[in-house]
C-alpha cells in the first residue's frame, strides 16, 4: 500500500460484498484513506431510509465524495479513482491495451458476478425453490463459463498479475470473485494461473487488507 | 450519424444481441464503417471452432482491428471507440460526470442485462422448469429493480438524453435493454422519463440503424 492520502471520501459498503472489496483493495492500491459504512446486506440495511437518500439503488458500494455527491457501480467508482488518484495507474497507458484490461474486468462483472450475488440467489431459492445443492451447482456453472476461457487467455498472456506486473483494475475482479468463490467450494485446479495471481493478490497487503474478514464489520 | 470513416473493423455479432446493439449503435454514433459479421446464438455458432479462435469467450459481440487483435466486452469496446475515434463523444471530459454516466451504463450492464439474457433465461428453463410466464416475471424483475431507481435518478437531471442533450455510453445501454424489454412486453408507463430517452434514441438514426429488425441477419 501507499502512504496514506486523507481523502474525505466515505465508503458505503459491507464487508462480505465482493463489489465493494474490489473498491476497498483499489482505495488501498492508491493509498487513499476512507470512512468506512457498512450496511448488512442480509438485514436489509441497503434498503433503509437512510440509505436510500444516499443511493436510491439500494445497493453496496457507493463511495460519497466530500462534498456529497454519491457515485455508484464499483467499477465506475474505480475508474473515478484512477481518474482522481492517477498513481498507481489501475490502467495501462495504450487504448487497445486498456480494452483487453477492461474487457477481462467486465467479463468477470457481468458475466459472473450479476448472476452469483446475494439477491440473485434470494430469488432463485423464492421462486423457483432452488436448494442449497441447485444454488450451488448455478454458482459455479457460471464460474466455469467465464474462468475456463479466461484461463485459457491468460496462459498466454499473464505477468505476475492479469496484465504485466502490476496489479489492475481486472486483478480487483478477479481477486473479489476468487473470494467470493470459497463460500461455495469452487475448486481452483483447473485454472492454475487464475490461482496463481489471486495468491499474489492475497500477498499484496493492500488486496489483504480489502478482504471479508479483514473488514470492521466483519462476523 | 456522422460521415462514413473506413476503418477495417469487423463487428462479430449477432442482430438480436442487446450487447450487439450498443456497440452498433456506437459505430454508427462515430461515423465509424465496420464489417458486419453474424453469429446465430439460437443455432450455436457462438461455439463454433471457427468463432472460438476468434474469441475464446465464445460470446457476441468482439471487434476484431485490422491487426487481427480482438476485443471483448460490448462497454470495453465502447470505451476503446471512445478513446480511438473521439469526436463526437460518449463520455462527458468532468471525472465524476464520466463517473456518473458510466454509473448509469453499468447499472443497466450489470443489474438488468446479465440476469436477462438468452444464455441465462436457457438455463432457468432446463434447471429450473421455468415457463414462459416465470421467465417473464423473472426478466421484468430485475428490469423493474434498475428502472425503478433510474428513472427518479434521471427525473431530476436528464437532458434530451439521460446525461445532457447528446447521446452517450448510458443511452446506448439504455436503449440495448428497451430494445430487449419489447420481447417481454414491459410496460414503459412507470417510466416516462426513460421511455421519453428511448424514444429520442428511436428517432435518432444511428440508434434505429442500430435495431435489431434493420441488422442484415434479422429474421
Amino acid at each position: 500500500m501507499n502512504d496514506i492520502q486523507d481523502s474525505g471520501l466515505v465508503l458505503h459498503n459491507y464487508f462480505r460484498s465482493s463489489t465493494s472489496v474490489r473498491v476497498r483493495a483499489a482505495l488501498h492500491l492508491k493509498g487513499v484513506a476512507y470512512e468506512y459504512r457498512a450496511y448488512h446486506l442480509r438485514k436489509g440495511e441497503q434498503r433503509s431510509e437512510a440509505y436510500l437518500a444516499v443511493n436510491r439503488f439500494g445497493i453496496v458500494p457507493a463511495l460519497e465524495l466530500p462534498d456529497g455527491r454519491v457515485l455508484n457501480q464499483s467499477l465506475a467508482i474505480v475508474e473515478w479513482l484512477d481518474e482522481a488518484y492517477p498513481a498507481p495507474p489501475l490502467l495501462p497507458a495504450d487504448p487497445v491495451a486498456r480494452a483487453r484490461v477492461r474487457g477481462m474486468a467486465l467479463a468477470l462483472a457481468c458475466e459472473v458476478h450479476p448472476l452469483n450475488n446475494l439477491k440473485v440467489l434470494g430469488v432463485l431459492r423464492e421462486r423457483f425453490g432452488a436448494d442449497d445443492a441447485a444454488v450451488t451447482d448455478w454458482f459455479r456453472h457460471w464460474v466455469a463459463e467465464t474462468f475456463a476461457p479466461l484461463e485459457a487467455e491468460l496462459a498466454d498472456s499473464a505477468g505476475a498479475y492479469c496484465f504485466g506486473d502490476e496489479p489492475g483494475l481486472a486483478d480487483l475482479c478477479l481477486f473479489a470473485q476468487c473470494v467470493n468463490n470459497r463460500r461455495f467450494q469452487v475448486d481452483m485446479a483447473p485454472y492454475p494461473v487464475l490461482d496463481r495471481i489471486y495468491k499474489t493478490c492475497l500477498a499484496n497487503p493492500a488486496f489483504e487488507a480489502a478482504l471479508p474478514e479483514n473488514a470492521p464489520d466483519a462476523e
